[in-house]
């Protein structure tokens, strides 16, 4: 059942108080040392447009944590979903995670350093607060200086690629509904490793229906190491782009190997949850897909796909359930990736922002400061 | 014999003469249309303090590329060395390469990606003249949002490391004169790698008159990994903090091997040139010195040492015999670095621009935008 309740504290009036607890001074008055950022944030429910098969769970809800950071006038917005891959973390404990959080200590949002790494200290994990707060600064920085984060890091926006959408794994006929429903976007991407007989079901019936680009997402679900070289061989025969996750991501040696041997890129999602991680990946896999909400957001998430590039490993910006507020934050990395995966958004049914497009398949951002969201 | 002649054109008054030619428009039609990005440069002639000796050459003059690119009002500066050891690059081939470069037709400054990879794409090599246009774009940058460029980046200025100051091998009367000329440095390097009796000279002496925190360079001087080992061991009873470039760069399987052995870190100079180079000097050096004229500037910079540091490895910004304009932009990227060497400037006896300062041993960056420089 999928719950439509919008349970949203109206952050926007907290940051009028907020700023009217701030004092604000006349301009010539130093009033650069009133100045304080506020930050709120609420729980949203996600209405799922249809329930989300993947390899080992399905859900037709969700929820995320909704950010809002005021200061100086501006408001940043930032988000993360809450998925239920991400142990530990909910409603209760990311809520919990961000009234530990005291941004006023700072001076101001630009020393994200400094911010960030004390946001990171406060506790171990939690990985979904951290990213909502991150991309709510980034936003907020963006809008101090009037310019799209992509532009603050010396991007254009035409560099972005094509994002996929998800097909997640269920009947015959349902598979060829949702490929005629995502008939805009040029890229699929199949989640496979239920068993032998879906997996090569599903991907034979997107290929008689489509010659777009595919790519396959395994989700860990193929557990030895022949079995997943013997699928991906199978693979090569329906012009497959590139396999993300396909075994364990304990499985490292194994993994290595697989990638070794195997004659499609490996893509690391699982086993790629921070910057630390890099260097493990390296030789284990071909490429990375980066998401925010392990990532801590997009700091970090930018660095690691820098250093992946540098590595000359494959890079992907990918999302989970999210509205168009992480979504957009998400988009901002996409200028320096070779793929994209940020289609959370348009498998919910309550977005409550608005941001970057898929305009003919391709992610596509649009010139408003910061993460270039509205509010709904 | 120095050279003490000032061979400066009056960049400003191109930049005047060319925002005339761009015809300047009231704010109000659409102005920002008319912007175009003007490039100018001079060749700087340097008078150095001190003759300067390390393992291979001498001398007591050089010279550096500057640059001035203006855009709506603002003027950027940049600059980089043209030391004998960048083969290839001097006055006359840097001049050369600058003339290719045409910057109108780009919309704007902000997008360095795209600009940066136009001006690589022009010539092989020339990673001067590259790194004096990516400082110029950078200061510009900054002072269009009125922001340093350390800030932009997201980094407090209280996180710079200290600076070292370079003493080059001479008799022992002289490397006793210039450690105490060094008294407000609090990190010395030493540079080695001429012979075993000079090198020992070199630190024996240095560490009767201080105890301060002393690094060696030795220049690629040591060229059997047995003999840099045994050096290396003699040098921990001296407490060295890490040894820059023992052994010649291409000596790869050598200095893997020596790095894999030595009771000290070690740092890649001469073998770290720019991006690609990381992932061949992981687990074959302990970390990296970066230095903008190799790196082709700021952006490409700063991805090396996030790299480097995603991999675990230390970091050091380095410099040339370079006035405060290259030296501050430089020092930017300190903000991010274990270590800084950017104490060309204060080698010579003709800065033209004020900037970043060392104080009490530390780099100490200011609050103006860009690259926080003045020009005198």
């Amino acid at each position: 059942m999928a719950i439509d309740r919008r349970n949203f504290i109206k952050a926007s009036a907290t940051a009028i108080a907020a700023s009217a607890v701030s004092g604000k001074l006349p301009a010539m008055t130093m009033m650069s040392r009133s100045k304080k950022m506020k930050l709120s944030y609420s729980i949203y429910d996600i209405s799922m447009v249809h329930t989300f098969n993947i390899s080992g769970f399905s859900r037709d809800v969700a929820q995320s944590i909704l950010v809002e950071i005021s200061y100086d006038g501006q408001v940043g917005y930032g988000e993360a979903g809450l998925p239920p891959y991400m142990i530990g973390q909910n409603a209760q404990t990311a809520a919990d995670f961000i009234k530990k959080v005291n941004l006023e200590q700072f001076s101001n949002p630009f020393i994200l350093e400094d911010i960030l790494n004390y946001v990171d200290s406060l506790e171990e994990g939690m990985s979904c607060p951290k990213a909502a707060i991150d991309i709510a600064l980034h936003d907020l920085i963006g809008k101090l200086l009037d310019k799209p984060v992509y532009e603050l890091w010396g991007y254009n926006k035409v560099t972005t690629p094509l994002s996929s959408f998800t097909i997640g794994f269920d009947s015959e006929d349902m598979v060829r509904t949702k490929i005629e429903e995502a008939s805009r976007f040029k890229l699929l991407k199949l989640k496979l490793g239920k068993d032998e007989a879906t997996d090569k079901m599903m991907v034979r019936v997107a290929r008689e229906i489509t010659d777009k680009m595919i790519y396959v997402d395994a989700n860990q679900g193929w557990k030895d190491k022949y079995y997943a070289l013997d699928m991906i061989g199978w693979l090569t025969d329906y012009d497959i782009t590139f396999v993300e996750q396909p075994m364990p991501k304990n499985m490292c040696d194994d993994m290595a190997w697989l990638t070794s041997k195997s004659p499609l890129p490996t893509m690391a999602d699982e086993a790629c949850q921070r910057l630390c991680d890099i260097r493990n990946l390296y030789q284990q896999y071909s490429g990375i897909v980066v998401k925010t909400l392990k990532s801590t957001g997009l700091r970090e998430g930018k660095k690691m796909i820098e250093t992946a590039k540098a590595l000359g490993m494959k890079t992907m910006i990918g999302c989970s359930t999210e509205t168009s507020c992480a979504i957009s934050g998400a988009a901002q990395l996409s200028v320096m990736t070779d793929y994209a995966d940020t289609d959370g958004n348009l498998l919910i049914s309550n977005d409550c922002f608005s941001g970057m497009k898929i305009v003919d398949g391709k992610v596509t951002l649009n010139n408003k400061p910061g993460i270039g969201v509205v509010k709904l």
